[in-house]
């Protein structure tokens, strides 16, 4: 799967994911207006409105990037009609050619990781079928129970042609609490790193790893360093935009090939109408802003690395 | 929260908490009968089955211990059917007087914890309503990404009156990967028990703080140790019985007020049927050797601690 991803990347010249993670304050009024004479306020209308938002910016979108990563929590958070909501979304934007890079951020012990698995980036029998819970591509992978943890979903990664990201470095503030700490003189998330290597090396697909890492914009020291320690995994590189990373501190995620990372910005794309930059576009304009917003990212982008 | 647990689990004398984490083999035949008919091989027919079974079982405990444990992937990987099902199954649960921990382990960035703290423990407000996503009391948390992903769920805890539990030392094979590696001399599940007390201590109610920890039965010296570090952190104990834990593993995880801990067990209790030692059953009597075997756990543990 992520040379379906690189091939995607190289040719749309795009190593950016958009992250849909609507928060209900970014969803312009008049995607409210209808649902709610039929719905009222309710997790119903909020999924409905939420769709629409997200159809039209997969639609303005779709011809410029490789992949769109929905945040569940932000889809969980309205019950079970976000849930469907989410499932549809996945689903519209598999029909619109992208591929979906599921942040679930999962990992549980070993039959529970691989009921995860088989959720995000598998397929269940049930009798005689075989059925796909939800369509995504990829999924994000919480590495702190261990191998057994991650060992499902890279079995899945082997039978079904899909792609993980393990957290490796995270990019919020707190992320050093732990994952800084010094073992042996090197911090938790190098061991991690190496994991994954590990992990890894057991799903190569071309040059490249279907095991993938998750390292945020916002520490670009440490991403030069895993960089260099994980030569052959992708990194999903969150942060860039809204949470502070910008172009200039992304060139060392990338290996000299170009290719070895994919940058994602959410609420900088999904939101860009509510800038300054691109208020001319209005709360109607929304998904031209987001194609505005994923035109000026492909440029920052390509002058930086 | 914390305080309506132990008033359950003192009442009826049981520090005891069934998970529901039903595997599709788990479930007897007779139970897809109906369904399958109307269904066939689908998800919802699954899901069905799987909510009856969950049913009979909550209605043969419900008078023997405080709380249920859903394992939320178990339904997670049937896609949408199978989370109706683990939202009905919550529900019921809790119609039955039951607390539900949702066993979760979310954990991310600080806005993406907080969207799963609604889910999860919270409320969620959608024009002039407030809506409840998932109905359980508490959940567990990942803490690989710091004070932030967690401080989201704690405030939840203060506003709605709930619970959580912090992944500390998880009960599986390679939990020491990276959780007992040694930091300044101290495994790192040490420095995440300091944490769970400094998040713990801005949730209070009572002695024990609405901020508990997981800590595995499989792991009794470990127990012991961070039972004194933690010593008004509630402990949720994974791995009794299929995984290997017993009562003579438990002793320690109590305080000497015989509170400071719930024992989970799931498969030992749930598929009781299939065990040599509740064959008598057969597989229509699942749910009564349900309630035999949660009969034997409560003595197993009464005797040992």
């Amino acid at each position: 799967m992520i040379k379906k991803l690189i091939d995607e990347i190289v040719k749309k010249d795009a190593p950016i994911v958009v992250g849909l993670d609507p928060m209900l304050s970014y969803i312009p009024g008049h995607l409210f207006e209808e649902p709610s004479k039929r719905l009222g306020d309710t997790p119903e209308c909020a999924a409905e409105a939420i769709f629409e938002f997200n159809r039209q910016i997969i639609d303005a979108i779709s011809d410029l990037v490789p992949a769109v990563k929905p945040q569940i929590a932000m889809y969980e958070q309205f019950g079970i009609p976000g849930l469907i909501c989410y499932e549809k979304t996945v689903r519209y934007a598999k029909e619109k050619g992208l591929i979906v890079i599921a942040d679930v951020k999962r990992g549980d012990i070993g039959s529970t990781s691989a009921a995860y698995a088989t959720a995000h980036v598998g397929k269940i029998k049930i009798g005689n079928a075989e059925v796909t819970p939800f369509a995504s591509d990829f999924a994000t992978v919480n590495p702190y129970l261990g191998t057994d943890g991650v060992k499902p979903f890279v079995d899945s990664c082997n039978t079904f042609d899909k792609g993980i990201f393990v957290l490796v470095k995270t990019s919020n503030p707190s992320s050093g609490e732990f994952q800084d700490k010094l073992i042996d003189g090197r911090p938790l998330y190098e061991l991690v790193a190496d994991k994954v290597v590990e992990w890894g090396s057991a799903s190569m697909d071309g040059e490249y790893s279907n095991v993938g890492a998750v390292v945020g914009a916002t520490y670009p020291e440490q991403g030069e360093k895993l960089r260099k320690l994980m030569p052959n995994t992708y990194i999903l590189v969150p942060g860039y935009g809204a949470q502070g990373g910008r172009g200039k501190d992304l060139k060392h995620f990338f290996n000299k090939d170009g290719l070895g990372a994919i940058i994602n910005s959410s609420r900088g794309i999904i939101a860009a109408y509510k800038q300054e930059d691109y208020k001319q576009y209005g709360e109607k304009g929304f998904a031209e802003a987001a194609r505005a917003a994923v035109l000026a990212m492909k440029k920052d982008i390509r002058e930086n690395i």
